[in-house]
Protein backbone atom coordinates (compact mmCIF):
# COMPACT_ATOMS: atom_id res chain seq x y z
CA UNK A 1 0.00 0.00 0.00
CA UNK A 2 1.41 3.41 -0.84
CA UNK A 3 0.76 5.64 2.38
CA UNK A 4 1.14 9.14 0.16
CA UNK A 5 -2.14 8.09 -1.41
CA UNK A 6 -4.40 7.47 1.19
CA UNK A 7 -7.68 9.68 0.86
CA UNK A 8 -9.50 8.47 4.18
CA UNK A 9 -8.19 7.71 7.43
CA UNK A 10 -10.73 5.65 9.69
CA UNK A 11 -9.08 5.71 13.38
CA UNK A 12 -11.15 2.94 14.80
CA UNK A 13 -10.63 0.18 17.40
CA UNK A 14 -13.77 -1.57 17.17
CA UNK A 15 -13.36 -4.00 13.65
CA UNK A 16 -17.06 -4.54 13.28
CA UNK A 17 -17.32 -1.03 12.85
CA UNK A 18 -14.27 -0.67 11.29
CA UNK A 19 -15.80 -2.88 8.77
CA UNK A 20 -18.77 -1.94 8.40
CA UNK A 21 -17.36 1.98 6.99
CA UNK A 22 -14.65 0.01 4.72
CA UNK A 23 -18.29 -1.82 3.29
CA UNK A 24 -20.31 1.62 3.02
CA UNK A 25 -17.43 3.39 1.46
CA UNK A 26 -17.11 0.67 -1.10
CA UNK A 27 -20.55 0.54 -2.00
CA UNK A 28 -20.51 4.37 -3.42
CA UNK A 29 -16.38 3.36 -4.88
CA UNK A 30 -14.56 5.48 -2.62
CA UNK A 31 -12.43 2.49 -0.88
CA UNK A 32 -9.90 2.81 -3.12
CA UNK A 33 -7.38 4.78 -0.51
CA UNK A 34 -8.63 3.60 2.81
CA UNK A 35 -6.55 3.03 5.56
CA UNK A 36 -7.73 1.50 9.11
CA UNK A 37 -5.89 2.41 12.16
CA UNK A 38 -6.98 0.99 15.39
CA UNK A 39 -5.14 3.62 18.18
CA UNK A 40 -4.75 7.04 18.40
CA UNK A 41 -1.04 6.56 18.32
CA UNK A 42 -0.75 5.01 15.44
CA UNK A 43 -3.16 7.51 13.53
CA UNK A 44 -0.70 10.80 15.12
CA UNK A 45 1.73 8.38 13.39
CA UNK A 46 0.60 8.26 10.29
CA UNK A 47 -0.51 11.59 10.28
CA UNK A 48 2.70 13.03 11.26
CA UNK A 49 4.66 10.57 9.40
CA UNK A 50 6.25 8.65 12.33
CA UNK A 51 7.12 5.30 13.04
CA UNK A 52 6.40 2.77 10.88
CA UNK A 53 4.63 5.64 8.81
CA UNK A 54 8.02 7.93 8.33
CA UNK A 55 8.72 7.18 4.81
CA UNK A 56 5.52 8.85 3.93
CA UNK A 57 5.52 12.15 2.51
CA UNK A 58 3.59 14.23 5.10
CA UNK A 59 2.61 16.94 3.26
CA UNK A 60 -0.03 14.27 0.93
CA UNK A 61 -2.93 14.60 3.39
CA UNK A 62 -5.86 12.55 3.48
CA UNK A 63 -8.81 14.40 2.67
CA UNK A 64 -10.81 13.04 5.90
CA UNK A 65 -10.12 11.45 8.84
CA UNK A 66 -13.43 9.74 10.60
CA UNK A 67 -11.86 9.10 14.04
CA UNK A 68 -13.92 7.59 17.44
CA UNK A 69 -13.66 8.38 20.47
CA UNK A 70 -12.66 5.54 22.95
CA UNK A 71 -9.42 4.59 21.89
CA UNK A 72 -6.19 3.17 22.97
CA UNK A 73 -3.15 4.64 23.57
CA UNK A 74 -3.85 8.04 22.80
CA UNK A 75 -7.83 9.01 23.04
CA UNK A 76 -9.63 10.18 20.06
CA UNK A 77 -9.59 14.51 21.56
CA UNK A 78 -5.61 14.54 22.17
CA UNK A 79 -5.58 12.96 18.34
CA UNK A 80 -7.89 15.84 17.63
CA UNK A 81 -6.09 18.00 19.37
CA UNK A 82 -2.85 17.35 17.88
CA UNK A 83 -3.78 17.90 14.02
CA UNK A 84 -5.94 21.18 14.82
CA UNK A 85 -2.96 22.71 16.79
CA UNK A 86 -0.55 22.33 14.09
CA UNK A 87 -0.68 24.69 11.19
CA UNK A 88 0.89 21.48 9.05
CA UNK A 89 -2.21 19.49 9.20
CA UNK A 90 -5.18 21.35 10.68
CA UNK A 91 -6.97 21.92 7.33
CA UNK A 92 -7.61 18.20 7.59
CA UNK A 93 -11.01 17.90 7.69
CA UNK A 94 -11.28 15.61 11.05
CA UNK A 95 -14.98 14.07 11.29
CA UNK A 96 -15.66 12.26 14.90
CA UNK A 97 -17.80 9.26 14.31
CA UNK A 98 -18.63 8.04 17.51
CA UNK A 99 -21.56 6.00 19.49
CA UNK A 100 -20.81 9.02 22.09
CA UNK A 101 -24.21 11.45 22.58
CA UNK A 102 -22.63 13.13 25.29
CA UNK A 103 -22.83 16.71 25.99
CA UNK A 104 -19.31 17.53 27.25
CA UNK A 105 -17.79 15.09 24.43
CA UNK A 106 -19.52 17.34 21.93
CA UNK A 107 -18.63 20.82 23.56
CA UNK A 108 -14.42 19.46 23.78
CA UNK A 109 -14.79 18.38 20.29
CA UNK A 110 -15.84 21.55 18.94
CA UNK A 111 -13.45 23.30 21.51
CA UNK A 112 -10.67 22.11 19.64
CA UNK A 113 -11.86 22.49 16.29
CA UNK A 114 -13.26 19.16 14.93
CA UNK A 115 -15.10 20.18 11.52
CA UNK A 116 -18.62 17.81 12.25
CA UNK A 117 -19.28 15.59 14.93
CA UNK A 118 -21.50 12.25 13.91
CA UNK A 119 -23.34 9.84 16.44
CA UNK A 120 -22.80 6.35 14.67
CA UNK A 121 -26.52 4.86 14.00
CA UNK A 122 -27.20 1.90 16.07
CA UNK A 123 -28.96 0.51 12.87
CA UNK A 124 -26.99 -0.83 10.35
CA UNK A 125 -29.04 0.12 7.26
CA UNK A 126 -28.51 4.03 8.69
CA UNK A 127 -24.88 3.54 9.51
CA UNK A 128 -24.15 2.44 5.95
CA UNK A 129 -26.34 5.42 4.88
CA UNK A 130 -24.51 7.91 7.38
CA UNK A 131 -20.97 6.63 5.97
CA UNK A 132 -21.95 6.83 2.84
CA UNK A 133 -23.23 10.61 3.24
CA UNK A 134 -20.31 11.65 4.88
CA UNK A 135 -17.57 10.33 2.42
CA UNK A 136 -19.61 11.41 -0.81
CA UNK A 137 -19.87 15.45 1.32
CA UNK A 138 -15.90 15.79 2.48
CA UNK A 139 -14.14 13.85 -0.83
CA UNK A 140 -16.74 15.80 -3.26
CA UNK A 141 -17.68 18.68 -2.36
CA UNK A 142 -15.56 19.90 0.77
CA UNK A 143 -12.00 21.74 -0.64
CA UNK A 144 -8.65 21.82 1.23
CA UNK A 145 -5.61 24.34 0.32
CA UNK B 1 -40.67 36.34 11.80
CA UNK B 2 -39.06 34.70 15.32
CA UNK B 3 -35.51 35.07 15.42
CA UNK B 4 -34.81 32.94 18.19
CA UNK B 5 -35.74 29.51 15.63
CA UNK B 6 -33.80 30.65 12.77
CA UNK B 7 -32.13 27.13 11.96
CA UNK B 8 -30.12 28.32 8.65
CA UNK B 9 -27.79 32.20 8.67
CA UNK B 10 -26.78 32.94 5.08
CA UNK B 11 -24.57 35.52 4.64
CA UNK B 12 -24.62 36.66 1.30
CA UNK B 13 -24.49 40.26 -0.50
CA UNK B 14 -25.36 39.06 -3.79
CA UNK B 15 -29.02 38.94 -3.97
CA UNK B 16 -29.20 36.46 -6.51
CA UNK B 17 -26.28 33.81 -5.09
CA UNK B 18 -28.91 34.21 -1.70
CA UNK B 19 -32.02 33.82 -3.95
CA UNK B 20 -30.41 30.43 -5.40
CA UNK B 21 -29.48 29.24 -2.06
CA UNK B 22 -32.88 29.96 -0.77
CA UNK B 23 -34.57 27.76 -3.80
CA UNK B 24 -32.31 25.09 -3.35
CA UNK B 25 -33.42 24.86 0.55
CA UNK B 26 -37.16 25.22 -0.37
CA UNK B 27 -36.79 22.61 -3.28
CA UNK B 28 -35.85 20.18 -0.08
CA UNK B 29 -38.16 21.21 2.53
CA UNK B 30 -35.55 22.89 4.63
CA UNK B 31 -36.35 26.51 4.35
CA UNK B 32 -39.03 27.18 7.38
CA UNK B 33 -36.27 28.87 8.95
CA UNK B 34 -33.50 30.63 7.09
CA UNK B 35 -32.82 34.38 7.60
CA UNK B 36 -30.30 36.16 4.97
CA UNK B 37 -28.02 38.99 6.17
CA UNK B 38 -26.15 40.78 3.62
CA UNK B 39 -23.18 41.76 5.39
CA UNK B 40 -20.97 40.76 7.80
CA UNK B 41 -21.73 43.53 10.65
CA UNK B 42 -25.61 42.31 10.46
CA UNK B 43 -23.89 38.72 10.70
CA UNK B 44 -22.51 39.23 13.76
CA UNK B 45 -25.35 41.18 14.89
CA UNK B 46 -26.80 37.92 14.50
CA UNK B 47 -24.81 35.56 16.10
CA UNK B 48 -24.37 38.00 19.23
CA UNK B 49 -27.42 39.20 19.50
CA UNK B 50 -26.93 42.51 19.28
CA UNK B 51 -28.24 45.71 17.45
CA UNK B 52 -31.21 45.18 15.64
CA UNK B 53 -31.19 41.48 17.29
CA UNK B 54 -30.44 42.49 20.53
CA UNK B 55 -33.98 40.86 21.76
CA UNK B 56 -32.61 37.92 20.35
CA UNK B 57 -32.11 34.35 23.15
CA UNK B 58 -28.13 34.49 22.16
CA UNK B 59 -28.34 30.71 23.27
CA UNK B 60 -30.52 29.80 20.19
CA UNK B 61 -27.89 29.26 17.83
CA UNK B 62 -28.37 28.79 13.76
CA UNK B 63 -27.74 24.86 13.27
CA UNK B 64 -25.46 26.53 10.21
CA UNK B 65 -23.86 29.64 8.85
CA UNK B 66 -23.48 29.73 5.35
CA UNK B 67 -20.90 32.29 5.17
CA UNK B 68 -19.52 34.17 2.03
CA UNK B 69 -15.90 35.89 2.00
CA UNK B 70 -16.34 38.83 0.24
CA UNK B 71 -18.84 40.64 2.45
CA UNK B 72 -19.70 44.70 2.86
CA UNK B 73 -19.14 46.19 6.33
CA UNK B 74 -17.24 43.03 8.03
CA UNK B 75 -15.54 40.66 5.98
CA UNK B 76 -16.11 36.67 5.84
CA UNK B 77 -12.95 35.87 7.46
CA UNK B 78 -13.40 38.75 10.52
CA UNK B 79 -16.53 37.16 10.88
CA UNK B 80 -15.62 33.39 11.04
CA UNK B 81 -12.47 34.59 13.43
CA UNK B 82 -14.94 35.63 15.58
CA UNK B 83 -17.44 33.18 15.63
CA UNK B 84 -14.89 31.06 16.38
CA UNK B 85 -12.87 32.93 19.15
CA UNK B 86 -15.64 32.84 21.32
CA UNK B 87 -16.38 30.00 23.56
CA UNK B 88 -20.48 30.83 23.40
CA UNK B 89 -20.32 30.41 19.15
CA UNK B 90 -17.71 28.33 18.59
CA UNK B 91 -19.82 25.14 17.97
CA UNK B 92 -22.07 26.78 15.67
CA UNK B 93 -20.72 24.95 12.17
CA UNK B 94 -19.75 27.76 9.31
CA UNK B 95 -19.52 26.56 6.40
CA UNK B 96 -17.90 29.16 3.32
CA UNK B 97 -19.55 29.36 -0.20
CA UNK B 98 -17.42 31.38 -1.85
CA UNK B 99 -16.45 31.95 -5.83
CA UNK B 100 -13.15 32.23 -4.16
CA UNK B 101 -11.11 29.07 -4.92
CA UNK B 102 -7.64 31.26 -3.97
CA UNK B 103 -5.16 29.09 -2.07
CA UNK B 104 -4.53 31.89 0.65
CA UNK B 105 -8.33 32.13 1.06
CA UNK B 106 -8.66 28.25 2.15
CA UNK B 107 -5.53 28.07 4.30
CA UNK B 108 -6.61 30.95 5.93
CA UNK B 109 -10.39 29.95 6.45
CA UNK B 110 -9.13 26.42 8.07
CA UNK B 111 -6.27 28.48 10.24
CA UNK B 112 -9.54 30.41 12.02
CA UNK B 113 -11.41 27.02 12.06
CA UNK B 114 -14.01 26.91 9.42
CA UNK B 115 -15.93 23.91 9.37
CA UNK B 116 -16.14 23.51 5.62
CA UNK B 117 -15.27 25.45 2.63
CA UNK B 118 -17.41 24.59 -0.37
CA UNK B 119 -16.25 26.76 -3.80
CA UNK B 120 -19.60 28.24 -5.66
CA UNK B 121 -20.55 25.96 -8.43
CA UNK B 122 -20.89 28.29 -11.44
CA UNK B 123 -23.15 26.00 -13.08
CA UNK B 124 -26.82 26.93 -11.89
CA UNK B 125 -28.36 23.00 -11.18
CA UNK B 126 -25.03 22.21 -9.57
CA UNK B 127 -25.43 24.73 -7.51
CA UNK B 128 -28.46 23.80 -6.03
CA UNK B 129 -26.84 20.32 -5.61
CA UNK B 130 -24.54 21.68 -3.69
CA UNK B 131 -26.42 23.83 -1.46
CA UNK B 132 -28.93 20.27 -0.70
CA UNK B 133 -26.45 18.26 -0.09
CA UNK B 134 -24.59 20.57 2.48
CA UNK B 135 -28.38 21.44 3.79
CA UNK B 136 -29.12 17.40 4.41
CA UNK B 137 -25.47 16.75 5.70
CA UNK B 138 -25.41 19.80 8.19
CA UNK B 139 -28.97 19.49 9.01
CA UNK B 140 -29.52 16.18 9.14
CA UNK B 141 -26.43 14.03 10.11
CA UNK B 142 -24.29 17.02 12.31
CA UNK B 143 -24.31 17.08 15.42
CA UNK B 144 -23.97 19.85 17.95
CA UNK B 145 -23.98 20.38 21.69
Amino acid sequence: MNYNEIEILIVEDNPNDAEMALRALKKNNLTNKVLIVGDGEEALDFVFAKGKFSGREQTHRPKIILLDLKLPKIDGLEVLEAIKSNPKTQAIPVIILTSSKEEKDMVESYRLGVNSYIVKPVDFDKFVDAVRDLGLYWLLLNQQP
